[in-house]
């Protein structure tokens, strides 16, 4: 299923109404299960299912690494393609009651729980120190991000996050509705390859609210960079957890909000 | 507790970098419970918790009417004010028990069920017809609203939902940090005066999500407009449940995904 589609509207100008064919962005909801317990309803763009799974369960700490998960398999493949089972390494087990609760106290967005603060304390594994980067390399990120925002350019409603390393180099790119699933899509991409994500330099489209912060410190990203403001609670994560943190990123400057020592020109 | 708060950061310009006192927007988890059994755990701009908590139990429908809420009480007044009890009318019961479980699967953002649509359908109380509404009116809004959004202009990182008359006169405004915040703190105000929201356009600040959708359509608000797209489904909602949704709204025009027909000039 495509992320966006062709839909008739009425478009009004200053020459008056005209019918218009318009690009709308899909979003739907996907259920993931474990162990044939759902634990998370999200709604989120088709496409990428199983790298939001993993994304999510790496994000969440329901694994401990990516090792851990192995696939995602359609419960009832014959008619849709929006439930999944998660399929876990043999000799995983994990009890899914617990992260039912846990995805609702901690789910992607707006709903948080405070017992979320001192679980992320637990589970992040962000390094102490590294990676050093220069403020020019910063400022080069939302220019490269915009680049590989295929679906912003057809519909102008969709989050990007994009995965880079400390030179500034693409390490890969997530777009959907939800700003917090394009954050799982491609922290499940990036983990492919690499765990933890020690190196990587993440950069997000819109606002870095403290999920997103707690996220990032899961799966271990030192550093965060937003289009738009961190929020007071996000900044205050990020520096007791020793990330950096900035925001209103542009390619002519930045605010650091936190962690300005990994900027070494 | 204010909204925003002075945080020292290090602003980078082609100058180089330098210490800056900048306003950051706070947000912090506030727990709402019914019968002592906590419902939803929202992360919010902090204020307004009142009219946040009645907009919440409208436009979820764990209530049926402004009449149902009487107020909240806070669950430890000495210690904190973020933890509170809805107080519902003598003889309105409800099992907090179902809406734990309804609060996790239609909760505000990204977390969606299935059956919520089905749900909603149910709920919804737009009437068939009217308002009717100008588009000089409705191109109007956004500058309407941005004189009142004072949070924004601040911080630049806070979503705004206010409600008009269909003549373009204001009849509240409500920021948060959350966009389906903003929406239920203004549902919350509005339905002081009034209900259903039947006469009520409602503008948000970014894209118009399903949920939204389904918040407006549950208290009986007819037209919704977005400075940014409705989604696909936002968009499906609407025109099945006969509302107008119109999105990309600015002075010079605006798209109208379903509804066109109250658009009379």
């Amino acid at each position: 299923m495509s992320r966006s589609i062709d839909r008739r509207i009425v478009k009004y100008s200053p020459t008056g109404p005209a019918a218009y064919d318009d690009v709308v962005v899909v979003e739907g909801p996907v259920e993931f299960r474990l162990a044939g317990v759902p634990i998370a309803v999200l709604m989120r763009s088709p496409g990428d299912d199983e790298a939001l799974a993993r994304g999510f369960v790496l994000s969440e700490a329901i694994v401990l690494g990516p090792d851990e998960f192995v696939t995602i398999e359609a419960v009832e493949p014959e008619v849709e393609d929006d439930r999944w089972e998660i399929i876990l390494a043999d000799g995983v087990t994990v009890d899914p009651e617990q992260f039912r609760r846990n995805t609702y106290t901690t789910s992607s967005c707006g709903v948080c729980g405070k017992a979320s603060i001192d679980a992320v304390r637990i589970a992040a594994r962000v390094a102490a120190a590294g990676p050093e980067l220069s403020s020019a390399t910063v400022m080069r990120l939302p220019g490269l991000m915009r680049e590989v925002q295929a679906e912003f350019d057809l519909t102008g409603a969709i989050h990007a996050a994009a995965g880079f390393n400390p030179d500034g180099e693409l390490l890969g790119v997530a777009e959907d509705v939800g700003r917090h699933n394009a954050v799982d899509k491609l922290i499940g991409e990036l983990a492919r390859d690499r765990w933890p994500l020690s190196d990587v330099v993440m950069m997000v489209s819109g606002r870095i609210s403290f999920e997103i912060v707690q996220k990032a410190a899961v799966v271990g990203i030192p550093v965060i960079c937003g289009v738009s403001a961190a929020s007071s609670l996000a900044a205050d994560l990020g520096a007791e957890l020793g990330m950096t943190v900035i925001g209103f990123l542009s390619e002519h400057g930045f605010n650091v909000y936190c962690g300005a020592d990994r900027l070494v020109s």
